[in-house]
């Protein structure tokens, strides 16, 4: 959990939230859960260790993303979820790898796509073994994780990861149709985050819910807080493009043109920007790379100007306060407590 | 079946083949297997047309690689798998329609990986559309096909497509690894087309006869056929990169310093090509581009000039040879007279 405890204070204008609940402090929240999951977390970073490794270039760039690390935060999601039941059985722990490789898998077709250079502060796999090893090495976690389903045996959770993967497709398309072309963002803006995001949270928890024996109810209620935590995480993700503190590449999704929500918020405030930014994709091969840069850092100062940063975390904090909503309709205790805190805790991370 | 129909006339070291079976001329079996087959066909393909096609890029560029056609050799497998019992049933009509879909997304990465711009004689889909929806098309297909082969819901049939998909990412591994390291390829080129193309013809044969209610016994005969037919017709593929008739870039492979089996061949026979070769490929950026093609055309001049591509239809023979022997332990009649016609056709391909 570390990676989610790096500023270790509580924003001031969440502690209504915090408070509304009757909370400590995130710090002492974040140290409760920490202790909590610390050995269901270690059992999963085992057998993520535990993942065959092949001879071949294939293997060596997907471990090499599987060693950078990550916040895990999809498999602490089984892990919750599953504390509601039967608890973080084998079975279970086992959908928390294949989670994660299924989300390792779309880092490494994503970076190949936006020709990525960096990846968790180190070079992108792609950087390191080339495109095609890491194409290939993105369907070998694919395959390696629905292998890894289908042996659980948990019913429809093969089907169902099947149609989240096609989600994600149709989101990354749409997210490459709009690239440079920037009107009218907002509506595909969020058919992008369910599809690309928050679809494989959903999928974490009722993974879990499923694997742990939970009611339909239960489950479902997991499943819209996982909707909603995956929305605020893809919110506070796109607010990150403008920070430098995230071991990957400042500015990446701006300069790729990619619609993000303090774009969309920005155009809708500042018209004028639309027809400078396009320019400025569209003469992206022309134009000296220092200039580039120049003018790539202008533009994003005119964007944080209009307040797009601030309407990006009203944004995530909407959905954590929808999410925390849901969490109601489940028992109260410590798998309750824990989702609290990581729903509160995914507004202050910087990675 | 007009695809493999093209030459129309048994070569005359196959009529010992022919007349060993007491078979008609490959023409006149052509023909009646297109009779027999015909309906099966009919069905597939309209079938096939009917994949719902999204309105995003990743659809577009799938279905252009699906309209082009193809030969549909793998689908016909099935088919042909399942005459020996069941016949070709809704459900067997549905796995070889996912067959289809599974060769088609190798396609589309495998054009991306090569930096290829034509194939089936139009441009690329990664040229058309470009890389990157080539990459997420060809997840689409892949996605497409495995929730097909779920919902057929034939027992093992998913598990075993996602271990065929294992095996053809890994032999895609090693061939990328030996790309312009030409020392001691034999024992790499049988791995290559086992897993990258053998492997799916036997899941075909597989997947037609567990459709249909086939003993064991029956299904591992149509199993080695497949893989005998897989070597075989990758065997002519590599024959058919020194061939102008493919609708492909010709001496693509060679260009990309692809373990062949004519490269293999004459590597063994005239090791002074290995030098040449490599300077040739390691060149490839710096040097002006006709100049190139002169000297790939001179190098592919000298593995002709080896026998190479006479070894390598002599290996296609053989694996045919021990194809049409599985198909002694299965019950004569029309099915196995086809699969018998599939073996002979596959060594008089032009494309």
């Amino acid at each position: 959990m570390s990676q989610l405890a790096l500023s270790g204070a509580v924003l001031d204008r969440l502690s209504g939230i915090s408070r509304a609940r009757g909370a400590p402090s995130l710090g002492e929240r974040l140290a409760s859960l920490e202790r909590w999951v610390r050995d269901d977390l270690a059992g999963f970073e085992a057998e993520l260790a535990a993942i065959p490794r092949g001879a071949r270039v294939v293997h060596a760039a997907a471990h090499h993303l599987l060693e950078l690390g990550g916040k895990h935060l999809r498999p602490l999601c089984v892990a919750l979820a599953s504390r509601f039941g039967d608890g973080f059985t084998p079975r279970a722990r086992s959908l928390a790898v294949a989670v994660e490789l299924v989300h390792s898998a779309t880092l490494l077709h994503d970076d190949v796509v936006d020709l990525a250079t960096q990846r968790r502060g180190a070079p992108a796999a792609c950087v390191v073994y080339g495109n095609a090893a890491s194409i290939f090495a993105g369907d070998w976690l694919l395959v390696t994780a629905l292998r890894r389903i289908g042996a659980a045996g948990v019913d429809g959770l093969l089907d169902r990861m099947l149609a989240v993967i096609e989600e994600m497709i149709v989101a990354e398309s749409v997210q490459l149709e709009r690239r440079g072309k920037l009107a009218g963002a907002r509506d595909d803006y969020f058919a992008i985050v369910e599809g690309k995001t928050a679809a494989l949270f959903r999928w974490a928890m009722i993974a879990g819910a499923r694997a742990a024996g939970l009611s339909a109810a239960a489950e479902g209620a997991l499943e819209r807080y996982g909707l909603h935590l995956g929305v605020a995480f893809q919110a506070i993700d796109d607010e990150l493009d403008y920070a430098d503190t995230t071991g990957k590449d400042p500015l990446a999704d701006l300069r790729e043109g990619k619609v993000t929500y303090p774009l969309v918020v920005a155009l809708e405030r500042e018209p004028a920007l639309r027809a400078d930014l396009e320019r400025l994709l569209a003469d992206e091969d022309v134009r000296p790379a220092e200039d580039a840069e120049d003018a790539l850092a202008a533009i994003a100062a005119r964007i944080r100007a209009t307040g797009a940063l601030a309407a990006t975390r009203a944004l995530a904090e909407d959905h954590v306060r929808r999410a925390l909503g849901v969490l109601e309709e489940l028992p109260a205790g410590p798998a309750r407590d824990a989702l609290t805190t990581v729903a509160l805790a995914s507004l202050e991370r910087t990675s």
